[in-house]
């Protein structure tokens, strides 16, 4: 038998495009003598659906597709990922489901038992689980269907919480004779070792051989990497898709055992390489997919943060796309204005020069029988970065560019950064980097991608500034990147107490000055631009607080 | 046996502060005679906490604050809602608990076992349900121990999901002789009402008294109205205590039946007093928790929206607190600004008058080489919009003023409103207020409440407008208010498909035309302010979409 995995980059919401989709991936395979077409979770709806899971219409339209699809099959069988219905029963309306599907009948079906409901999954909010698991009996094989969580196991690092229920084990005792897994699991740069690491646990604990189908591509804030790989029963990798990128591999059961497939055994993208490529993805997707028009437009302040923002965004969507904006004010130094330019002209993009004097001006005036006799303070600083805002959301909507937001996760973390001014725009590219990470990723983008100075060296080199006031630099106000982001990634992604992060050897004043600064800002990061998800801890949907609170962590 | 239900107003993350209100309530209710104290849900650390229940610290606070409630308990028992550890069983780490403390020790204990997870509720995301409920047999009664959603059964309207457990069912079937439920339920227009029907519907169902205490108080979006309440088996009140008040009121067990209370009999505001007090309270509590110097400060357009918020802001904060600014431009009528200062006087709240004149000149002049050539559009007109916001930002910035935003949900919905603009601030006050709502709001309070003209009736009598380009109005863009609310409210708090709508008699272009812009507004609102919630489905976290889908409702 030849089973074919096909990692499809789908759309949320577009059932209609993601069918088509499926149904030209069906009809590859037959032409081409695939037995079963097995393809990720939820995958007529796209991944995640959110609240459109409570819109009859929604779920109406899925249900119909699932019978379209299901009659569409004919000698080549489909396994996919869709919504089914729970039916007059109690609890939730619907079940995430695989259906197994030949010769325009329904031969299998299972049903999502692990609702992941932690970080950015809200599953419990729209799942009923499976209350029982049993294998499918399909072409003499016993298969053992699993739905993404189901097959992630108690032995996980990092993990929230402990399942009482082992989905895949259960298959295994009830005469599985392989597990299969659809996922639509989204990318951290740590995940594609992380997972396959376990995928490989299971497969060797169980002694059954592991298929594994997962999502491909960027929707909203969610990258997946796709990574589908087969597992042996003995641990070895019998094939390796691609990361990041839609690709399709096949494998042959023969004789009760998968055979290896030598010519697909891609190795994962090294940790420079995947950030990149993620970035490029999602920020392609989220315009693509948005339906908008494809130009973006960004501000070029001569820093690192915008310089990398723009270069992703060339990468991604061509230079003709890309618009940037040099808005230099009486603070900026000599080399904001020329080093924007030098990145515009390494990049082919074009570049605006737009000085904001004349408007900080008009605004202090308007202001002066307000602000007299008070000192120049954050007050002019923030004005500065909101006439920005305004100027680059005033060229967005003359023109219908999407305004990319340039702000780093270091800056995010502690509210160094403008609500309305530096923090505007549709999507933050980089909300999830850190500072540390946004230098080594430029660094590695002129030496190794490019081979070239893209990105200008002096942009790289120079001490990060705001240049909101004479000779500022960002250490004025923070403790050196170096010490931040290694406070705020054991604070934030490692979730360790106050404590626990003082002993790893860090200032217990700086970590107390840090982290209040972080807890504090929360109702600035409740309005700032969704950005890229990349770690295992981002801002946003996946970090949940209130902004009224009063919880100090003990130090 | 003398029991006491008290509604306390809790702060989110302050487990010190809540623990020493409960201990003062104890004290007092010790001296009263009170043999027992009740109070609502996750007391000790408030509701809801969010992720503050995956940090360790939080939790161990937590655990350490239920030991010194349950040893400072004497001859008064207190029953109080707080998180309990699962120990080393699998799951997830923490139960909802309710816990009876008796003489320095816990002689009862009570997990919840129905976790609300939809709209504004995440509860799988932090708890573990209880595997099972048995009556606590304390003081020669069984008391069936109840938390929150365990109290609903599956005949509610506007249930997103039925449940396969019924808690206080059960708990009846094993004995218990009465049912109490502690509480942290929100506050809807609607929800007094519907709550006290469903608690008579239980009693009478259970043939049991119901006691039910519920918090109150507003915690960053969410208000919660106490409305603390004893119902008999035969379903008739016996304790009515107050809606959005602090309060506590006493009930008297004797001979196997609660006696009635007749001197504690309040009856619900009426339906504009209850949306006046719960916008007055989320709005102090928002400012008050949250720490903040106490002063507020927001934009006076001469239009009805900021008009009520400035009411709202008086009321809650004192006339001293608030700060106006009057912002006219070059397309501003006579009547915004005579307005704006009118209200202020009315008020007695101070007024800026800033003109926008010069920085709107000074930003066009910037833009003149990028825009020559284009029209007049929506880019020039939120420049204005985005102009008042620097203004009022800075002010903020300058002065600690905390930002009012005083835009309503109709235009929320539908996207009428600049991002970095009119959506400016730190707390929304009528997002989740429709405009025909604001505009009875506003009568009622010059009509009734205030029995005077204190919003300017030119405000509440001219159209509305913008006022962004010459001779604007709200009706140039939008259908009429009456007919857009209609349709928003059956789309949002209704979620009814677009074929239904149209079947309510409204005109399927009108339909399709204001669901498509709800549905492609959806990035405005992920940045917008948070703001109060006082309907069944406000925008925010109980209303969870991705921004880049496809799926459009079919009509």
């Amino acid at each position: 038998m030849r089973v074919r995995l096909q990692q499809i980059n789908g759309i949320v919401g577009d059932i209609r495009g993601n069918v088509d989709a499926i149904m030209k991936a069906l009809e590859d395979a037959r032409k081409e003598g695939i037995d079963l077409l097995i393809l990720p979770e939820m995958v007529v709806c796209g991944y995640p659906p959110l609240d459109l899971m409570e819109r009859p219409s929604f779920l109406s339209a899925i249900f119909a597709s699932n019978e379209d699809l299901i009659q569409a099959t004919g000698e080549t069988a489909l396994l996919f990922g869709t919504v089914t219905p729970n039916g007059d029963h109690p609890g939730r309306p619907v079940y995430n489901s695989a259906l197994l599907a030949h010769q325009g009948k329904c031969v299998g079906k299972a049903h999502k038992t692990l609702l992941p409901t932690y970080d950015v999954f809200d599953e419990f909010r729209y799942f009923e689980p499976a209350a029982e698991r049993e294998p499918v009996e399909w072409a003499g094989i016993k298969w053992g269907i699993t739905i993404c969580e189901d097959i992630w196991n108690n032995q996980n690092e990092g993990q929230y919480h402990t399942y009482r229920t082992d989905p895949a084990g259960e298959l295994m005792e009830k005469g599985a004779e392989l597990i299969v897994n659809i996922s639509a699991s989204p990318f951290t740069l740590e995940k594609p070792e992380a997972r396959k690491n376990m995928l490989i646990r299971q497969a060797k604990r169980l002694g059954l051989p592991l298929i594994y189908c997962n999502q491909v591509g960027a929707n909203t804030e969610l990258i997946f990497d796709g990574s589908s790989t087969v597992i042996g029963s003995d641990g070895t990798s019998l094939l390796q898709m691609k990361t990041l990128e839609e690709d399709a591999g096949d494998i042959e059961w023969k004789s009760g055992s998968l055979l290896p497939n030598p010519v697909k055994q891609y190795l994962f993208p090294d940790k420079q390489e995947r950030l990149f490529k993620a970035l490029v993805i999602g920020l392609r997707d989220y315009v693509h997919k948005s339906g908008m028009p494809e130009k973006v437009v960004l501000g070029l302040s001569g820093g690192i943060d915008s310089a990398l923002t723009a270069t992703i965004a060339t990468e991604a969507l061509g230079k003709e796309q890309v618009l940037g904006v040099t808005m230099p004010s009486r603070f900026s130094s000599e080399g904001s204005v020329s080093d924007s330019h030098d990145l515009a002209n390494n990049l082919g993009i074009q570049c605006l020069e737009l000085s904001i004097k004349d408007a900080y001006t008009a605004i202090n005036e308007i202001l002066e029988p307000v602000f007299r006799d008070t000192e120049f303070d954050v007050a002019e600083e923030n004005i500065q970065s909101r006439i920005r805002g305004t100027l680059l959301m005033a060229i967005s909507n003359k023109f219908g560019h999407m305004l990319l937001n340039t702000g780093n996760k270091s800056e995010l973390a502690v509210g160094y950064c403008t609500l309305y001014g530096d923090m505007a725009g549709g999507l933050s590219v980089l909300a999830d980097v850190y500072k540390t990470d946004v230098f080594a990723l430029s660094r590695w983008l002129n030496t190794h991608y490019y081979q070239k100075e893209i990105i200008p060296w002096p942009t790289i080199n120079k001490p990060p500034s705001a240049e909101l006031r004479p000779d500022q630099k960002d250490s004025d106000s923070l403790p050196e990147y170096d010490i931040l982001d290694g406070i705020l990634k054991a604070y934030i992604e490692g979730r360790l107490t106050a404590n626990e992060i003082v002993a790893l050897g860090y200032p217990s004043d700086e970590v107390k000055r840090v982290i209040t600064m972080v807890d504090k800002n929360e109702y600035k990061r409740r309005q700032a631009a969704p950005g890229l998800r990349v770690s295992s801890k981002a801002f946003g949907s996946g970090r949940r607080l209130p902004i009224v609170q009063r919880w100090h962590e003990p130090i």
